[in-house]
């Protein structure tokens, strides 16, 4: 496995593997890598010839208070896993490397972006679909993995692409969780125990949603109440905010039907965590 | 030549090309194709295999007020026009085609994009970035040729594709003038005959103020009055602004020096044209 650090090397090195026709695999991460990141590495493994990973804390995507400060970093540690997992290159550019002086350019998406993360945290999706723009174009990849724990994440990139006329294939991923079912976060990290053990109330009280609409409920207040009622009952957690919207349009509802995100963010202690549940509701 | 009317069919004649690993020449245009942009066409067939001409009026572009709906079209003309000077390939889109509905993304340069035309013309460089960033993903041109008639659209792109590191050399053009000296235009069609007469004095005080600048003027006061006492003779001329700054940078200058640009945005009658000229400035 390689280690790539400036654009114009992975330039080079995506010359070359175009010239001999194999088909590539991108899965762009901040780092810090999980079980969760890990999977989108063996995927894309298995369904491209090359698989490029990159990493990199992108400034852009954090709001003044929030912690690109103190985000968890362990390149050496990241290296490994992603070369077992199956990368062939790590792209680990610098700050200044994907943004020199001078910058000027953003792309944004508007309206999916105001609501869920995007209420809270103004500019995120801005600087996430800004930086994916850019390694898009610097990897030139086939196919770009990423997890759903950020379901609208990837409905943001989807729009870009596709409004864009990307020449890429989005390839949306299921959220690995720890087995006794806490969504996998690089966050994860600044738990203590205690708020590690709360957090795990976000999950089960998604999974009770699903269960209910599984057994017949389409009453959206009844569901949203069933999810804030469990969440609750856990002191250390205060609730940023639940949805129940279509997927991946990231609309409003009023009938539970069709593609369906139930998607919440909460605090945990001092600890922001997001989680959510895709399911396929019949009317 | 052919006409490609689909993002699907302009990929899949791309995919062709690029098999063949032919070089490709983009020239984006409007249309009403004059000597203009058939220079930057046969320039194009010069430097590349294939050459693909886009024409669409790009509606997001244009302000509320402004020319859109009266914008002049002939694509009949337009398509021996192109085919004569060497395209291979015309790009011919609808609206729809180019901004599916619920499109949501845009592209944005700041900063460079609020002087000139852009104080006057808000959004429009918005319009211009974003419809340039989808061509080129749907081209994939190695090179794109663009008119210097457009000074800071050029700047604005080059802005774009570095930053966000596309893959494409922007190649700017020399402006293409009648032989009165009057600038190439599609709007030039819309002056009246004495408006026609009028317009000249734009690039006669352009050349008037280069002269000066040759023959060592270096006072900026001086240099703008002579242009704005030049216009001012002329009574259907009203000049929008007339500014000299760092080429490509557009940024403001206190001392005449390396390359420099002197921009002009006027309205001739009931129409909004612009010019400019570049020269290279020794202290």
């Amino acid at each position: 496995m390689h280690i790539v650090s400036t654009v114009k090397d992975m330039r080079q090195v995506i010359r070359e593997v175009k010239v001999e026709n194999n088909t590539l695999g991108f899965v762009p991460t901040m780092g810090y890598l999980h079980e969760g990141h890990l999977s989108l590495i063996k995927r894309a493994k298995l369904e491209n010839d090359i698989v490029i990973v990159s990493i990199f804390v992108n400034p852009t995507q954090f709001g003044a208070n929030e912690d690109y400060d103190i985000y968890p970093k362990d390149f050496k540690r990241d290296k490994q896993l992603a070369e077992t997992a199956g990368a062939d290159y790590v792209f680990y550019p610098t700050v200044e490397e994907m943004y020199p002086t001078g910058y000027k350019t953003s792309v944004d998406v508007s309206e999916i972006t105001d609501r869920l993360c995007g209420a809270s945290r103004p500019g995120h999706f801005k600087g996430v679909t800004t930086i994916v723009n850019k390694l898009f174009n610097i990897v030139e990849p086939n196919r770009a993995y990423f997890g759903l724990k950020d379901a609208q994440q990837v409905a943001v990139i989807q729009q870009m692409v596709k409004d864009l006329f990307m020449n890429v294939e989005v390839i949306p991923c299921s959220i690995v969780r720890e087995s006794d079912g806490l969504a996998m976060s690089s966050r994860n990290v600044y738990l203590t125990q205690q708020d590690r053990s709360a957090a795990l109330i976000l999950s089960k009280s998604l999974m009770k949603a699903k269960k209910i609409i599984n057994e017949g409920e389409r009453d959206l207040k009844i569901i949203r109440n069933t999810i804030i009622e469990s969440i609750s009952k856990e002191a250390p957690v205060s609730v940023e905010y639940i949805e129940i919207i279509q997927f991946p349009s990231l609309e409003k509802i009023d009938i539970l039907e069709g593609k369906v995100l139930i998607a919440l963010a909460a605090k945990v202690g001092r600890v922001r965590l997001i989680d959510n549940v895709i399911l396929e509701v019949q009317k």
